[in-house]
């Protein structure tokens, strides 16, 4: 089995610089965060080094309810985790079965199931990376739950998952569905599931919080199930204080940042769109349409690791080899939405090298 | 199975708060923290919240090498978690067969063992919570690894275990030592098993850091060993960025506040010595000498839920029901060792609920 060392993940900055000595600043867009912070950060952490000097709520009551509140749910159908990671490896541990996999996706599912001895099954999603609803029927009797991620990693389309939620309800099978980027999507209402939560029991979400909010080195994320099984045995299971005492303590503040959570979506909007309109102006290279916060991209000329290393070693830019997702090959590469001028300087770079 | 929320851990102030419906200050010596922080915690959180807006080093390098200059060890020798509790699982995760736990101890080794389906041998420690060699020798071929808690929890007193782990490696058996306390020992050179971690390659040690520098809620702790399989097999099976920015920045500093931890060793040398004086001037209780932030108190009238919830509804005072450790019964509790004023105050209530 590979280890955590050897992943692949985007976010290997720390030994890309070391692997070619690089001691400059590097622009990374390899890791998918939002490049701006809630206001009044500074003063959130300092309160939570204050609480930080007892053990947080091994319950985390309130901050539970703090994101109930902010999801218009119960908060007893919430389960806190140390990042959406920790929420991905407790669903592995407490779900009995076989599970299938939409791939292209997030590689941390398959290495979840794997160390927790789950049988996968691999479904592929179909053109364009949209859901193949009819390849997924055909196979429904070889699963007992399907993780599905939506807007999908490494595609960045989001999708009406409305029907393949009804499609397992019919067939009692559980669908666990990533959404660790849908808060990126400007009109994220229309498809994230969590409005179907109370109604469909086999309906599992998972969601991160710092990623969107722009610190990921924060660590949280969470789960939400009307599921009473599910919730039981995930706390059943569960490590203690996994969730730290800043994180705890900016969830009292960050979801009612209203205006950071419009501005947000907005920024990215109209950064997606221009991104796409350059990107395609580029050479030797296909964009694939995106909802969220990073881009897909075909290579026509040359591979990703030669597009990677070049653009670390001669511009200073991170960039994500896209070749070792299930479904890929080494003609892609994923890039992050980031400020406007950071943008700028992939898009020169990459022009550069691409031809015009 | 116990779900995490009843597992009679202390730190349960929030349970008991809303419980009681209790809204003042309550006094907590539940859990034992250092009451003291080192100097300049409020920068480096600040600056590890701008490392907070990219992941964590996925292979935490340099807090690896920061806690292995402390050590004088090869950094390939430790493993960081999410607190002592998050290496407690890996452990389980990773040996195969079966376990013994010296009783009575901390809760989370056998709920560790039981999730990972891990056969667990019951064994006691002897008279004064001595380890009994002869006991273990005589159990040897019952099981694979042994766990030992050094300074123990709930007893206070720190051993010499160099006999015990001489025993171990002649058996091939592996002992695992949770010196989560140590750094509290004012001596504790003298008990750390780190020493010995080149030498014998089946020892593994656990270390908390955060409950020394009295920031539990900052989450830190790690493994330590030169087994190179476990080693290997740990990052196998490691999740993701679990310990976070602010855990990952501290560490380029705490560690060589040289100061704070020889006065912290010294505050509580003097304060263990002045409040055991004090609780064996106290009728109806009997104290056990201690060598760590706490102390284990066997009542001798009363039991510990009535001193638990005398203490908490009348004097706003928690303190630890030991009750539910293996091999003790109602007649224990344990308290922290706090700061003088603090300690004053626990001593006074004691003294006016036990009689003089």
């Amino acid at each position: 089995m590979k280890d955590l060392v050897n992943l692949g993940h985007g976010a290997d900055i720390d030994q890309m610089i070391i692997k070619y000595n690089k001691s400059e600043n590097i622009l990374d867009f390899s890791s998918n965060i939002n490049p701006y912070k809630p206001k009044n950060i500074e003063e959130y952490v300092l309160e939570g080094l204050k609480n930080s000097i007892k053990y947080p709520d091994i319950e985390y009551l309130n901050l539970r309810k703090n994101i109930s509140s902010y999801l218009n749910l119960n908060y007893e159908y919430i389960v806190p985790g140390n990042g959406a990671s920790e929420i991905i490896y407790m669903v592995m541990k407490v779900l009995d079965g076989r599970l299938a996999i939409l791939n292209p996706t997030f590689s941390e599912y398959e290495r979840a199931a794997v160390i927790n001895n789950i049988d996968i099954l691999d479904l592929y999603l179909g053109e364009d990376f949209k859901v193949d609803i009819e390849s997924i029927e055909k196979n429904i009797d070889k699963f007992d739950f399907l993780f599905v991620c939506n807007p999908n990693n490494p595609s960045g389309n989001v999708q009406d998952l409305l029907k393949l939620l009804e499609l397992l309800q019919k067939h009692e099978k559980i669908m666990i569905v990533d959404e660790t980027f849908m808060e990126f999507v400007n009109n994220s209402d229309e498809y994230s599931l969590v409005k179907y939560v109370n109604e469909y029991s086999n309906l599992f979400i998972i969601k991160a919080v710092t990623k969107f909010f722009g610190l990921p080195g924060v660590r949280l994320g969470y789960g939400i199930t009307s599921n009473k099984d599910i919730i039981h045995n995930m706390w059943s299971i569960k490590e203690p204080w996994t969730v730290n005492s800043f994180a705890e303590n900016i969830c009292k503040y960050i979801f009612k940042d209203i205006e950071y959570i419009r501005k947000t979506k907005d920024y990215f909007e109209e950064e997606i769109n221009y991104m796409l309109k350059e990107l395609n102006n580029i050479d030797n290279i296909k964009s694939f349409n995106t909802n969220t916060n990073f881009i897909l991209i075909k290579l026509e000329k040359y591979d990703s690791h030669y597009i990677k290393e070049k653009l670390f070693i001669n511009k200073g830019i991170l960039i994500r080899d896209a070749s070792n997702f299930k479904g890929l090959d080494e003609k892609y590469i994923r890039v992050a939405v980031k400020k406007r001028e950071e943008n700028e300087r992939l898009i020169t770079a990459l022009r550069e090298i691409m031809g015009v």
